[in-house]
């Protein structure tokens, strides 16, 4: 045999190891997540002057980042011997959560706020086993009922307070470097929860302490306008976003996403709906990458800070896309006005309209 | 600096381009596509008595296997000076053309079929920037259009007659021999078009004959019932499955489907719409892997055939899934009668679904 053995990866779990709370019980759980592209955007790079990355997390397992902080909180909670998981979602937690319980074969119970979920997120949820419950209420109630119910059952609770979450999530940073083999200069990201913001900058600065580069970048964190706490210094009693997967009004990660900011000398800031759907559209139609708006909000971020003079010519900048674009094909279908139009099945009628 | 540098990926031109007909003239490019995950299914293989991996290829970054062979295609007329690409589909094959054109540069144009494309694949072809003209008529009346347009206007066919397509595609099997070392004994591949069991019997043949691995696998090939001319013996005027990727009568690699079949020493089968939805669900909820239905027919042929007899007790069976779930949501919801239940936000009313 002489194939030559090209490095085998199989999830987070066993390729970082050594930065997890792992120990010898821990199963070896995984679907492969992480070890995500890191895209170079050259057109967008060449238009701004910058040197832009896309972190492309639509790409994991069940389409969203989530599968990283997911596929720990489930590998620990069959090492404490549970048998269910539950979580209040409106999507990506849930569609992560429902797929690593399918796989370590436990229960999982999804709470969800009635009519306020993605179609493609629904439909995970439900393909993966999930056992799914809709309330006549908010995110915030699912949550408070999530947490009265775990608090009192033998039912572990996977939503982001569980700290493993954060510690899973944290591995994007690292990949980030070893394919950088430095810190980009910029991490741009979106905040919605605010626990991404919190992993990556936990990440930075593990893997500086572990040795492994000499320096960390600046966290750009961007919310939704109609969304941002963080921004506006004060909770969001009724946020609203098209960019639903961010549309948090009080994120309980606010403590670490504001340490975040301060101690890497960063900044946050909010964009327009507007904003964020040019900055979706753009990104799919010039470097063919498809990503939840959510996500575009890191694109639109860097776009209105670079334009206000705060990245630096040629600055390597790494934009987050924390989804997939397929979890909700209808904000897709609504940038262009009703269905194509259809021509008659003629040469001369298609000819037509191509020139 | 300490970083050790993994090994880098850059997709799959620069990857195997000692495999590929590449000039030191082709551009370089790439969204990252292939090295998809080769995932153990644990419990299928216990319950089935064989050795069973899926291969993702629905984690491709236009979510299908249809971008390995794009992005050969797309580099290909970028090298020889096209400025537009042009295919008919009814879905995978739009979204990949529309994505890799939109990265290189290239105007593209998707001739569909009035109403009868997945929500996904539509939003996916029209956020990328692609030109999608419905035509009154059905898929092969408007790669019949296609065909006729590109042979005499400066426009390149990318439909899979385009020869760089096969090329791109057969990659996969490089990587399932690189990361078990050997060819598996099975390779299980749903089969519409016939492309992809040509591309990956070429490319077992290839890796075999440069020395990689001292075997070939047996190729297994699977239809829809309902479409199903290679397994009948006869075209079939108006396919119908719920596998709509591989709903087609009369397939374009029909030779190539039948070199590989006899050759490897292989077989090819029907499966019905039940079986592929019943594979598709148990995949989801015991794997936890999420797929298109199409592809679920790899492994609802595995299932049937170990039943029969046709595979060995220990077999390493590989099944391709060729695309994400996420493309069409709505066949998951329909797996469920309507929503889920909706009940008062309050501790007790969820309590009594759960226990």
């Amino acid at each position: 045999m002489s194939i030559t053995t090209k490095e085998k990866r199989f999830g987070i779990i066993e390729r970082y190891r050594e930065f997890l709370p792992v120990t010898e019980n821990t199963p070896k759980l995984t679907l492969h997540e992480g070890d995500t592209p890191l895209i170079h955007a050259a057109s967008l790079s060449a238009e701004l002057g910058i040197n832009l990355y896309v972190k492309y997390e639509g790409l994991n397992p069940t389409g969203s980042f989530k599968d990283r902080g997911m596929v720990m909180a489930v590998a620990k909670a069959v090492e404490e011997g549970s048998k269910t998981i539950m979580c209040a979602s409106t999507g990506n937690t849930s569609a992560a959560a429902a797929a690593y319980a399918a796989r370590a074969g436990l229960r999982c119970i999804v709470l969800i706020p009635s009519g306020n979920i993605s179609l493609g997120k629904l439909a995970q949820a439900i393909i993966y086993g999930a056992e799914v419950i809709a309330i006549d209420g908010n995110f915030d109630e699912a949550l408070d009922i999530v947490r009265d119910i775990t608090a009192k059952e033998p039912i572990t609770l996977v939503n982001s307070v569980n700290p493993y979450r954060i510690e899973g999530q944290k591995t994007s940073a690292f990949e980030i470097c070893d394919v950088l083999e430095q810190a980009p200069d910029i991490l741009a990201i979106p905040v919605g929860n605010a626990g991404n913001i919190t992993a990556y900058w936990k990440g930075f600065k593990e893997y500086k302490q572990a040795g492994k580069m000499d320096r960390l970048p600046q966290m750009y964190g961007f919310q939704a306008d109609g969304s941002a706490p963080l921004v506006y210094g004060k909770p969001v009693p009724n946020p609203e976003t098209v960019a639903t997967a961010i549309r948090i009004g009080n994120p309980a990660s606010k403590e670490g996403a504001l340490g975040a900011l301060q101690e890497s000398n960063g900044l946050i800031d909010a964009v327009t709906d507007e904003e964020i759907l040019a900055a979706y559209q753009k990104l799919a139609s010039t470097e063919g990458v498809f990503c939840e708006p959510a996500s575009a909000a890191s694109i639109a971020g860097v776009m209105k800070q670079r334009k206000q003079g705060k990245i630096a010519d040629n600055a390597t900048v790494v934009c987050v896309l924390t989804g997939n674009g397929l979890k909700d094909p209808n904000i897709a279908l609504s940038t262009i006005d009703g269905q194509p139009e259809t021509v008659p099945a003629t040469r001369e009628a298609v000819l037509s309209l191509i020139f």
